[in-house]
């Protein structure tokens, strides 16, 4: 619960889609970016370095050396993606461990100073499970030169070949083009895109145009437990932010498959684990069937009515603090490039919510809620006819949450709503539930740094990014805002179909290649503006 | 659906439960067994012996010698229980080979004649997957004996530490008097029983007092695949039982924990997959939430259909065909041996079903149907937050079967059930149902058979034996019965607490050791049973 820290950053974070200038926003998105001026941009500064910039000699190159050293890239993110550095499992504890050391060392080869901070211990079970260090680093120190810290994530989901993977998820493999391996787009895959870029810095002799300051952790894939009491209890009183100008993280995707787009709003997360206790035991369904009230059958009647088979969350009130929507943002989602059969069509779904349309698609990916069904801890899973009655079962589900909803405020609309379910239920079982949350995320799109990473992707796709937002939820990313209090920029390395979090995630090679260039050039173009 | 080969012996085999003499069983039920002369008992040659048999001095000298050997018995189950043979898991096809062989050594030992039977393939994600073989076996081939068929088998459930077991449960390990580990009680000691009991009367220098017939597979624990082939498409065919008196298995429990009991009606079961489909692959809830209709809010609304919180089943007219209740059938249910309170700390629940009333708790293990849902497969079951959308979920869930309802009938009612919610769902989503089913079985327990087993029972337990049903289902059972044409028992060596198919799995040193003694006794009183 850690994300309660953050609750007073609320107004200031979502002010964007609150405020009647979202028209603003609206033109931005709409490539207007081109122009450059738009009405109200008060940042001609910056829009004077954009000629400068791109009379540059330096960044073709370093793409002439990212060109020559694809194969050594595509082997560094073997190594990356061979650490299983599960964050899910304690049991694969120690290859976090060995996942955050392994890429210290690289670190420390392009000449950072390095630290490992201890971030304490979670609880599993009851049992105190020491959490991976969070590795802390530091690149240049040049009162002239403007500051990035960027974030990243060394840790990954669960696979196993048995989920479906065409290939071993923990050796990359390449197919078509295409880097498949757990761990490749999310997020090893963009962590060492940055090393890649210092290193063509490095290789082509000339120094950084900027000093960066790296947060690299092992656990975002659960919570990122202990990181927030780093940046707002040590980092922050330490002064890390001070000299911190801008905030970067790529950990996300662009909208589909060919347009790069730059990213700057999140849904929020909240997260439920609702355990249902029947026995303190798993039991045989033929021994003890038809005379213990079931765990299970209590369990699937409570997340039966949470949503409905359109997706409209059952919870009372879930809605109701939405921020509505104004003619203006209705507008927005119609000139978004997002293709609705393709993206069925990448899925092999049968049929779209919303009737497939294009910009009740988006709406429902950005700006409303949506609630999941995740699975069952304890019960079975395997594949076969086990007949077991669980004893203790554990129901995930999650609401990814928007603006204006507040995460203390959704919990407890979802606590009311199941407590309220469960007395009508009137089982003799024990009901037991637990939430974490993080919330929704947006930027300022027409803020300088958004406008130099616009021009770094222009550099390399020549084409306009779309400037989008992202139905999932990076919950560091509010807490960085929160802590450096600097503008904060998601600038994604994957295309929309890389498939994180699912079987066969893959990384492109292009989107590999062209990536490490597109950092090399952002650290370029940043380091222009002014300081 | 290999069961429905069954079919046509349904009115022979709950022939007791529908008869009006059902009065007859209720008597010898409740300890008439002692007098052993029932009205209408037509074996008055097989209570001669018993006296006979009582005076004999070659058991104490078995008993004896199993006495002095508990330490190589322990180590045996220890040899034993290390082979994770988990016949669910194609992953370990291997260890269910070995654990076939390994076995097929021990009875090579004993001097039998052994061969592995190939039952084919079994189909396993669309792939084929080749089957454990069967190990047939016949040990003495004397026509003045009687022959016993002994089925047992060498499969177990899933197991892992992190599911709560106390201690690795592929080692076994002693604790209090009980030595746990997966498979010490279902069934590898009771299999081991069998050759140790065999090996007593070598070790005294004693022959066999009958000859013996194994049969013993290695997928019982999931739907006992290419069996029902081998049972009645080779075995019979080729003339196995030709030369077979009785049947007898060892592979259930006792109803409580200190009486034991003799098994003449067990329940028979239902299994269900039910499949939903909304995409090809696991989608991020992030990218994906709020426009895709998802698999398992399908799923779990289909599962919220089936039973409600009292376990009453929700299927439209699956009570329709249940035996229906004498009054003396009522009665019975009185005198049987079980304490609610003891069963209801044994598993830790916080209130028993039914009001916790003895009655109808066993009513409802033995004559009335009851559902169970086991699990999900394809959905996160692991612990943390996983953030996934399943994009094919199976559900899981078996009914209980009972004496009248047929599996054929059964199925249909649920098919029948489940497709018409699914039309009141009106999901876009693939929908697949598939079924597995045995039906419920019983026999007439004052069969000279039961009265010789019932017999060694007193010799060894000092106590009569309840004559029990059993809640469980043991589909070989009744393929047994069918294909053998000869009486079929169960006579359990393990507690009523063993913990089958659950976390911490035990047999009891006296359950195994006692048990031991008791097969030695039972196999010398079918000896003296007449030919």
């Amino acid at each position: 619960m850690s994300r309660f820290i953050l609750k007073r950053s609320i107004s200031a974070i979502c002010y964007s889609f609150i405020q009647p200038d979202f028209r603003l926003q609206s033109r931005i998105t709409q490539a207007s970016l081109q122009a450059c001026r738009p009405p109200r941009c008060h940042y001609s500064k910056a829009c004077e370095v954009t000629k400068m910039s791109s009379n540059d000699k330096l960044l073709p190159r370093i793409f002439k050396h990212v060109d020559e050293n694809v194969d050594s890239y595509k082997q560094l993110l073997k190594e990356a993606v061979a650490i299983p550095s599960i964050s899910s499992d304690a049991a694969h504890r120690d290859d976090c461990v060995r996942m955050v050391h392994w890429t210290q060392e690289k670190l420390k080869e392009v000449g950072a100073t390095t630290e490992l901070r201890d971030v304490g211990f979670q609880t599993i079970d009851g049992k105190q499970v020491k959490l991976p260090p969070v590795l802390v680093s530091v690149l240049g120190n040049d009162p002239k030169k403007n500051t990035i810290c960027i974030y990243g994530h060394l840790d990954v989901q669960p696979a196993l070949k048995s989920d479906g993977w065409l290939s071993e998820p923990f050796e990359l493999v390449e197919r078509d083009g295409k880097l498949f391996g757990r761990g490749s787009t999310d997020d090893k895959g963009p962590v060492l895109g940055w090393l890649h870029a210092i290193n063509a810095y490095k290789a082509i002799g000339e120094e950084l145009p900027v000093n960066l300051k790296f947060i690299l952790e092992c656990m975002e894939e659960s919570g990122s437990e202990g990181l927030d009491e780093l940046l707002f209890e040590k980092l922050k009183p330490e002064g890390f932010f001070d000299s911190v100008d801008y905030v970067c993280i790529s950990d996300n995707y662009w909208l589909g498959t060919t347009k790069p787009c730059i990213t700057y709003g999140l849904r929020g997360i909240s997260y439920y684990f609702v355990e249902v206790e029947c026995a303190k035991m798993d039991l045989h369904s033929g021994v003890y069937g038809g005379t213990v009230h079931e765990a299970m059958s209590d369990l699937i009647y409570l997340m039966s009515e949470l949503v409905d088979k359109d997706g409209k969350i059952l919870i009372t009130d879930m809605y109701k603090s939405v921020a509505p929507m104004t003619e203006d943002e209705k507008k927005l989602y119609t000139s978004i490039d997002f293709d609705p059969v393709a993206y069925k069509t990448s899925i092999g779904a049968h049929q779209l919510a919303h009737n497939g349309v294009k910009e009740q698609l988006l709406m429902h990916r950005w700006r409303y809620p949506s609630l999941s069904l995740h699975g069952i801890e304890g019960a079975a899973f395997q594949p076969g006819a086990k007949t077991v009655i669980p004893g203790k079962v554990i129901g995930k589900f999650s609401i990814r949450i928007v603006p204006h909803q507040e995460p203390a405020e959704v919990e407890k609309l979802v606590m009311d709503y199941l407590n309220k379910k469960w007395a009508e239920r009137g089982s003799p079982n024990k009901l037991k539930i637990t939430a974490q949350s993080g919330r929704a995320w947006t930027e300022d799109p027409s803020h300088p740094h958004y406008q130099a990473a616009a021009r770094a992707v222009r550099m390399i796709f020549q084409t306009e990014p779309d400037m989008s937002r992202e139905g999932g939820s990076i919950p560091v990313t509010i807490s960085l805002q929160e802590a450096s209090a600097r503008n904060v920029l998601l600038l994604p390395m994957g295309a929309g179909d890389d498939m994180a979090h699912s079987q066969n995630e893959k990384l492109n090679v292009r989107n590999y290649i062209e990536g490490i260039k597109l950092f090399a050039a952002y650290l370029h173009e940043v380091g222009l503006l002014k300081k």
